[in-house]
C-alpha cells in the first residue's frame, strides 16, 4: 500500500500570468500533491480523469513512482479550470470552470490503499471528504485543504470534516473567512478548537505559519526573483509537508517545522515554471540546496544584547 | 552631539482603526523614530511643531533622553494627519492632512548636531532631504525613508537624494512603485544601482527583507494577536534599525540582520497601542524578551536530509 493516499482533482488547466500563458496542461490538486510528496514517500492517487486526459501525463506519474490504481478514467471530458493572475500573483481570477467527469466524482478508495497510514483530503466537496474518511481504516495521520467555495456554502459540513482530521492546511484569506476573524492566530485557534492539533496557514509569497498545539512557527517564503505561475503552489506545499512528515516517521514540533520549510521550498520551485513543469524535473538535491539557502537567508546571530 | 540626527515630521494624529480611535495624539516620523532609537543611541530631532503642540509631549521626549535642540516651535498650528485603517491594517486611508507650520518647514541642523556620525532622513520632501544632506559634515551612515507622494511627484529629485545615502528603508508597495517592478528583489536592485548598498523593504504584517550588497535576509513580522494601531510602525522600525547599528559600532551582514530583527520587534510593540502609547513605556528588557521569542518562533533544526 502507498505511504500516503491523496484524494483530489485531476485537471486540465489553462493559465495566464503576466509572464505567459499555457492551454490545457495537466493540473489538479492530486497531481501537484503527488508530484511533490513522491520525493519523501510513496503516494497513491484517488481521483477521476476523462478519456481526453493525455496518457502521457498518467505515464509521467507512474514513471515517478506514483500509484494511480485509484485514478479512474471515465468516459467524458476531464475537469477544466481556466485562470488568470495579475501582477499580484497571490490572487487567482477564475475565468472558466468545467466540472465534466468531476461533477459526478464519488471517491472510491481501492482495496490496496485502505490500510495506508496517511491520508490527504485535497480541496473537494466536504461531503466527499467525509465519504473518504468513512472508507479508510483509521489512518495515523490525516490532513486536509479546502477553499472559499466550500467555506461559504458548506461551513457546517466542512467543520464536521475538520473535527476528524489531524491537520488543516488553509490559505490566509480562507482561514479568515472560515473563522470570521482577520487575525490569523485567532483564526488558527478557531480551527484548532474544532479538533485539529495542527493548522498551517499559507500566505503565498509571504510564507506560512504553523500552529501546533500551543506552539507556532513563522516561515517567510523562499525569495524568488522569477515567479512565472503560482498554480499548484498550495497543493505542492501540502504534498511536501505531508510527505516529509511521513518520511520523518514522527510528528513533533521539530519535524513539523522542518516540514514547513521543505514545503515552502518545494512550492517555490512550483512557481518557477508553468503548470507542473518544474515539479516533474525537480530532484531531492535541488530541494536540499534550497533548504540550505533558506537557512542562509533567514539566520541571524543570537548574541545581540 | 547626538549619535543620530533624525529629520522628520512632528504631528498631531487622529486615528481610527477597527479597535478604537484617538484624536490629536502626538505623532510624526521624527517622534516615532526617536522614541524607538533612544534604546540604543542618543538621538537629536530636527523638526517643527506649532504653538499648540502640548508641552507635555516635548517634556516626554526630553525625559527619555531625546535632544530637541533642533525641534523648532513656531507660531501657528502643528501638522495634523487624520487616518483610518480597515481590517487590513497594512493600508492607511488618509482622511485629512493639514500641513500648517510644516508647510514652510526648512530643516536647520543645529551647530551641536552637525558633526553627528549618523543621520536619518524621515519621510519629507526630497528637496528638504537634500538641504539636510548639504548641511551636515559627511556622516558615517545616512539612511532615509520616503512615501508614495514623493515617488509619484518627485521621482528624479528623490533618486538624486537616494544616490547620496547608504541605506533606503521603504514600504513594499512604494518600492514597487518607485522601481516600476512588482518583484521586490528587482525593485531593491534598482535602488541599489542608484548607490545605496543597503535596502530594507518593509512589508507590514508580513515582515521585512534586507538587501545588503549581494546578500539578503528575510524576516517575518513578529506574530501579534492584538494589533490596535499600526501608525508609526515604519518609523519606529527605522529608529530601532538605525539605533541598533549605531550601538553595534559596525555595519556588516551580522549586525544588519540583528538590526532587522530588533526593528521588527520594536515595530510590533508600536502596533499594540494607539499612537506612541506603547513606545513611551517600552523597555530594553521587553525588546530583548521579544527578540528571544522571535528566535523561538522562527528557528528550525538543521538536520533534515
Amino acid at each position: 500500500m502507498p505511504d500516503v493516499v491523496v484524494v483530489g482533482s485531476i485537471a486540465l488547466d489553462s493559465l495566464q500570468t503576466p509572464f505567459g500563458r499555457v492551454d490545457e496542461v495537466a493540473g489538479g490538486s492530486a497531481t501537484y500533491f503527488s508530484l511533490a510528496a513522491r520525493h519523501f514517500a510513496s503516494v497513491g492517487i484517488v481521483g477521476v480523469a476523462g478519456e481526453d486526459f493525455p496518457r502521457a501525463h498518467l505515464d509521467g506519474l507512474v514513471e515517478r513512482g506514483i500509484d494511480i490504481t485509484g485514478l479512474e478514467v471515465r468516459s467524458g471530458a476531464t475537469f477544466r479550470w481556466a485562470g488568470r493572475y495579475e501582477n499580484d500573483l497571490n490572487v487567482a481570477h477564475t475565468l472558466d470552470t468545467q466540472l465534466n467527469v468531476f461533477a459526478a466524482f464519488r471517491p472510491r478508495i481501492p482495496e490496496s490503499y485502505r490500510t495506508s497510514h496517511n491520508l490527504f483530503l485535497g480541496n473537494i466537496a466536504p461531503s466527499l471528504q467525509r465519504e473518504v474518511l468513512d472508507q479508510v481504516e483509521r489512518p495515523a495521520f490525516t490532513a486536509m485543504d479546502t477553499m472559499n467555495f466550500w467555506i461559504q456554502g458548506n461551513h457546517t459540513e466542512l467543520s464536521s470534516v475538520m473535527r476528524r482530521v489531524d491537520a488543516v492546511l488553509i490559505n490566509e484569506a480562507e482561514a479568515r473567512q472560515f473563522a470570521g476573524s482577520h487575525n490569523i492566530a485567532h483564526a488558527a485557534r478557531y480551527i484548532q478548537d474544532l479538533g485539529p492539533r495542527i493548522v498551517v496557514v499559507k500566505k503565498g509569497e509571504y510564507g506560512s505559519v504553523l500552529f501546533h498545539r500551543d506552539e507556532h512557527f513563522v516561515a517567510p517564503a523562499f525569495p524568488l526573483e522569477d515567479v512565472r505561475d503560482p498554480t499548484g503552489a498550495g497543493d505542492s506545499y501540502a504534498g511536501a509537508f505531508v510527505g516529509y512528515l511521513v518520511r520523518a516517521r514522527r510528528i513533533d514540533d521539530v519535524t513539523l517545522r522542518q516540514a514547513v520549510v521543505v514545503a515552502g521550498v518545494v512550492a517555490s520551485y512550483t512557481c518557477e515554471e508553468f503548470g507542473v513543469g518544474r515539479l516533474t524535473t525537480l530532484t531531492r538535491d535541488e530541494i536540499a540546496n534550497r533548504v540550505r539557502l533558506f537557512r542562509k537567508y533567514t539566520e541571524f546571530d543570537e548574541e545581540m544584547f
